[in-house]
């Protein structure tokens, strides 16, 4: 039987006059996208929009909260409590899954963003308040998680359905902790580097960390970026990669559901 | 049988650390609440404190959408293309009836709150705009317009769910429209006078304007504040008045199934 | 002697993470430039960076404050209180005069962002808010109003110093008044037919209504914008011909002290 | 000769609609404010008359620049480049300067508020990154700062005015360091406690740790709350502690002159 994946990023971060990204070049290339709620970008005409490009290229919904900064584009960390975090988290998911009816589509995973995304890999409390946000909000949502990360955990504590992620085009410590993105090699910015790198994942099922471990490692979603100017080559070279090695590529619902 | 009529009041309307309002004075005199959704105030956590508390006091819940301007209280009047004012509104409402759901509880109506009611109550194009807003985020719930209001007229034309309302502690001109607050008349703060007044307009099913014009109008809801000083005793005397002329006071959906 | 005249665009407004407009290209063109001071767009960062690019360049910096509406990028027509303005529009200048200390330059004039300045241009009670902000923080800021506006007006009225402002690429009704952006022909966007046109204004001292019109007006700086995609080009265009034309191009301030 | 103290605390906090704090019963006991500047509490209305009422009642005014967060009223914990907080820093200080032209004041020192000023007491690179702002700003400006800081050591490596504070209504721990809000005994509340401990501290120049561990100290200003339901009755005791041994309470230009 054939190997199956999936690839997800980040799309609708623009905010009123603001537009950023590649969204179209994006779609070409992934399956499911992670859409910002407004909190830290994106906003309401944004959201309707990407929902209805995402459901008219037959790509899966997930919600993409993050801390309320829109000028730090939610990349800055932030200590709050983890209830205000949970509902904060929650208001987010809720408001994509009403602007999804727009698109006729339905949102099916929440993957945090940049520093929530980061704080939460290591810490339980707020990984178990996102969790619990999912929980309240839609059970029958994905927690996609960083591999390994306390919000896996969360996701297992909760019994919430978990998707586990892996990322092609950032590098691993030998803890298979992601480099900050102050490291000078955490960015993988060469296409055919990054191509032979993320079969050499899927098919052996591990992660090579910067000194070159081999970590085995469970993964269900490849998250590529589009915001470093050799993000779209790296990720269109995953892609075809990934297929040329007959990978069958498909939507987080559909990879979880086999 | 008993003449029904449903009192209703804006809640939730505080900010992170800014409280405001006189909620648990509200809760005792209401069945119906319009809770803010975080563009012109409230929060995530708010609005799931609200959902608990109108839960437990079996209060119905609407979703009470505004601009997006919290410095401005959602009080500002801002021109804004229709469509985007339109998805801003679905934003608003998905984002409550997510946080319904930490109280068990469904979101029934939506009001237009402060600037935005004034503005849809007089053009059609906003009006419209938040009907198409409820017809696509769910189409069951009621939109509560001012009587003789374009957001009647755009309910009506949408085929929505259509509640009626009218105001107990405001004065009317000759043509049925809300006298501005800077009107030195505008706002009844004199207990007795609201109380015979509103026992009237129910009775009798018309209002009375600043000059004594009497104007049968159709409503299903009062809108009473909690915002002026005197504004909860005046309150409290039209849902005494009302009770002790035999008017059940009864939750929006009740109402309006009946 | 020969003539002189200035030419002034907006910079400055990104916000955090975005990035919008072509500062290094407006660069070239103005001899004045108008900055975003955080409130519609800009931020301390872009602040700062904007005056020293500036001060390099040669240019004179002017505080370009706008509604408090990063959403709307300051674009959307709001109704305030004239005193809540007024002290909005102070906090604005303030703090740009504060970031210009970043650059060893100072502050030389004002001029309304978007909707503020649309609304100012025609609104008696704005134009003069914004006349007072500036006395009470700087009464030595030119306020760079449009040509025949309320702001001009209001400049007299408050005995500021006052420059008046035509528009390069933007056509006029046969009152004066700019063609709304949605007009077809409100912008013009052939770099030839701009620059055959502001050799006419400046020489003859008049501006052409789209109907062909002839209006003699006294105007110190000319306006140009960026964000449009022949923006550049027919800014560039109008600033060669005017040199062409024997005709000098110098900042706000030398212009108007000479 | 007469000892001689400063008392300062925090003032204009509200926004917009939302009012908080006891601004008026404040002034009665402090001769020094630290202004909100707009970012995490405050606005350019509020500046102005927080601005207009300190003069009217010859208090000293500082601003009180914090992370631009008003949800969080500026009381998370955030991580940004120091340089970004620098310009954010002085751009809050500039916006005052700017305001307190309405009354005719100067702004005579800088007080980082809530998470900003905890942070920046450990954190080299904040503290210092607030002392450049100052710098630049207007150098002249006290750098109100806690004793024994890191923000008191950035004053002096980067040669600004000092004025060093302590805290008459928090408890501190052995190493000198505030309890976090957290403890249980971190705010005094009792009047009667806090003045003896004033006195004490003003006379003898030390600290009292919550273990009673003597900690010689040197301070020219003692920061009092508002916003504890206490906190009015503790800071009115020990001003007339004060008062009655003798202090004399100047503003802290004032003092630091002499």
């Amino acid at each position: 039987m054939a190997q199956r994946i999936n690839i997800n990023a980040d799309m609708g971060e623009g905010y009123g006059h603001y537009q950023i990204g590649n969204d179209a070049e994006i779609l070409k290339i992934v399956q499911s996208v992670n859409v910002a709620c407004g909190l830290h970008a994106g906003d309401a005409t944004v959201m309707r929009d990407v929902c209805l490009q995402a459901q008219a290229n037959g790509v899966s919904i997930g919600a993409h909260p993050g801390f309320n900064d829109i000028w730090g584009f939610g990349r800055r960390h932030i200590r709050m409590s983890a209830t205000d975090l949970e509902y904060l988290v929650a208001y987010q998911i809720a408001a994509l899954i009403g602007m999804a009816n727009y698109a006729g589509a339905k949102v099916t995973h929440v993957k945090p963003h940049g520093a929530l995304n980061n704080m939460a890999a290591v810490d339980a409390d707020y990984a178990l308040a996102i969790g619990r946000a999912i929980k309240t909000v839609d059970p029958t949502l994905y927690y996609l998680a960083l591999s390994g990360s306390q919000m896996e955990k969360a996701a297992l504590a909760l019994d919430l359905p978990l998707a586990r992620e892996a990322f092609i085009d950032r590098l691993y410590d030998d803890e298979g902790n992601l480099l900050t993105r102050t490291h000078p090699q955490a960015v993988i910015k060469e296409p055919a580097v990054a191509a032979e790198r993320v079969v050499r994942m899927v098919l052996d099922g591990e992660i090579l960390s910067v000194n070159g471990k081999k970590m085995p490692t469970a993964f269900d979603s490849l998250c590529v970026h589009g915001d470093e100017p050799t993000a779209i080559a790296v990720a269109a070279a995953c892609r075809d990669a990934l297929r040329d090695a007959g990978v069958e590529l498909v939507t987080l619902p559909e990879l979880m559901k086999a």
